[in-house]
């Protein structure tokens, strides 16, 4: 006798900034995790050329690519995509295998893929790379794309669950100066109203500090160091102004959007 | 124009025992990190019960071993097995598709899978999720198992590596004395050779410091902690126990064993 699979639970996101705040941190915490471990191993120019994966048949694809081919296609499978902040980069991914309970997050969303940075997010974390790593080739191939995929996903997730959960908070705090510059599509406007640069400061100054904690024990005969300074600058030139333009794209379409997803 | 596959490299795997040190003390944040992700989520059991994953068409296996299956064939097919330290539970996985260059570990094992504990590391774990995790359901299916999966498998890694690499150390440290335990089969005389129980309890209060340091500005009102003292009993009780499990039998197998993989 099995237990009947349970009834669907619908998932309740609070919109509450300090949860919001702690999600952000606990993925803070991960990208350096992720980013330590990535950089124990070199550059590996290789991974990131089409056509060099090694793989037989041959495929067209990076490596890099390939990998991140296959976790998104297995995800999807798992019902991974039926989130908002989880957004795939390919387009053409296995259907979800099993039903997702519904999300009832408060936000605004037509299409569940309205807000996807996942080209410009992928394009700048093929850039990081060789910035973080040590030059050159160590033959760990294999570590060093799976590390690549689970970094390059929880940035991912921190520019999405960013843009979309921010971006309704703010929106909901101000909701009058939030809609006049909507139904202007006033990008430009959206973009000063939602940017709070001593908020920005703090949080670069905090990487910087928690980079510097965690590394504080490390022999650094034997491990490789993350600069503290380069990560902040990650999310400084990367992390946050993608966030924003997520966010900004999310207001856009929220425009006389009553569809709750 | 692409640039040419890079020739195999042959990877060394140094057994400098600091070294060894370094890579087990990386393997013990990941754990307590991945850990630390797991409990956010509740128990959720539904997870662990056969035939109730919800994937249509109906799958015998559960959501947890569905996903473990998935994850490894992917792996499979990336060439991590192909490493000795990296072990799989199922059994009939995908082929690797790309080469995987030779490792120079030192290591003698007649086969690649002399040394593999994923049945024991499997049932250990699901003991293991009820203890750390708040009990009931949530509703978040996919993002537990999802965790559970990079729990387990960083899990293994630590056990396979600390079982191949430390057992490996200790022989050439002391090679006369193993060897001739090793040729009267003496399980349990290897056993207490090997067994060093101050640096265990080094181990165990090293972890229980670092979970308290880990979790030391967490906002205790929006994350679920770690306790302490059960991640620290986790180490006295499995890890520690099945690494030394791992050690003797790869001690055993190396008896009149020169092929080095």
């Amino acid at each position: 006798m099995h237990k009947k699979y349970p009834e669907p639970i619908v998932i309740f996101m609070s919109l509450n900034l300090d949860k919001i705040a702690a999600t952000l941190s606990g993925l803070e915490e991960e990208i350096i995790y992720k980013m330590i471990n990535r950089i124990q191993f070199r550059h590996n120019p290789a991974i990131y050329q089409s056509e060099q994966s090694g793989f037989t048949p041959k495929e067209e694809y990076s490596l890099f690519d390939l990998r991140l081919r296959y976790q998104e296609d297995m995800d999807s499978q798992f019902g991974r995509f039926s989130v908002p902040e989880e957004r795939p980069y390919f387009k053409d991914l296995s259907p979800a295998r099993r039903p997702v309970p519904p999300v009832d997050s408060e936000l605004h969303l037509v299409d569940i893929d309205g807000v996807n940075l996942s080209e410009e997010v992928r394009a700048a974390y093929l850039k990081l790379v060789p910035v973080i790593c040590p030059e050159g080739e160590d033959g760990h191939y294999g570590s060093s794309v799976e590390h690549d995929i689970m970094l390059y996903q929880v940035i991912m997730r921190r520019i999405h669950y960013g843009a979309l959960y921010i971006a309704e908070s703010k929106y909901q705090q101000n909701p009058d100066q939030y809609q006049s510059l909507i139904e202007k599509k006033d990008a430009e406007g959206l973009l000063k109203l939602l940017t709070r640069e001593e908020v920005e400061i703090k949080i670069y100054q905090r990487i910087k500090h928690k980079v510097e904690e965690i590394q504080k024990d490390v022999n650094t005969s034997l491990r490789i160091l993350l600069d503290p300074q380069i990560c902040a600058d990650f999310y400084k030139n990367t992390i946050i102004p993608l966030t924003k333009k997520g966010e900004i794209r999310y207001l856009l379409q929220r425009f006389n959007n009553e569809v709750y997803l």
